[in-house]
């Protein structure tokens, strides 16, 4: 008799749609922004100032992802201590998603580390979670939902 | 008389087309590979050597974007030295142009630094150059023409 075997992950839709945006810490917000738009003529589709995460970004357009500068608005944001310590330069990759929630419960069952266990507001009406950078190989991933 | 003031930049083309890549250092990309796999469900779709990086990079789609895995091939490799000093993490940022020599010209133009003078091979039968990430608020950032 033939035995059927059936694979989960066979036909299922991918899980990360996009690259939502590519995130990079600066000090000065506007002397980023002239950079990018003397460098490579862009400018800001969206400035977003987020007090619960002490930042305040940019977001430069490029196709149908964002550029995302992001500066500190206070001492102790996570994104002020990234730049103590690290200095300017890459700080996430924001992957867009259907479903936050349900990305977030696959994600975990794949085994990854969360920052995030629910999902929570992000700027521009977003749904978000953050993966942990500690058991992802170093990056800190972030699931973007579209208003 | 009515002067006419022409701006150069007004309804240009933007330069970067998309975000080509987002890359990620790493010390084992079969790892890696597997990691992206068990969590977000993803495949590899490009595999490839690149002996005068010093590099192996595996890329998996994401819309018409790649995550870049990459990992070092020999120890003196750029991508080595950062492993050693940064350890894993997001590396650099590649954007899609439409022409690599020209994209570069506007760039050197607009004053950035370059580590590229002139465009060279890239994976996938690209044309690539690098911006210099001092003078680019720390980011390491690649043009890619397709072939």
């Amino acid at each position: 008799m033939e035995q059927v075997l059936t694979v989960p992950t066979a036909g299922r839709e991918p899980l990360l749609t996009q690259i939502d945006h590519v995130a990079v810490a600066v000090n000065d917000l506007d002397s980023a922004i002239s950079f990018y738009g003397d460098t490579f003529g862009t400018a800001v589709a969206h400035r977003e100032r987020m007090e619960t995460d002490g930042v305040e970004e940019a977001l430069i357009a490029v196709a149908g992802s964002y550029i995302q500068l992001l500066s500190p608005t206070r001492g102790d944001s996570p994104v002020a201590k990234f730049l103590e310590r690290r200095g300017e330069g890459l700080h996430h990759v924001g992957y867009r998603v259907v479903n936050c929630a349900a990305a977030l419960a696959a994600v975990k069952a794949g085994g990854a580390r969360l920052i995030d266990e629910m999902p929570r507001s992000g700027s521009r009406g977003t749904t978000v979670a953050f993966v942990h950078p500690k058991g992802a190989f170093g990056t800190l991933i972030e699931l973007v939902q579209e208003p």
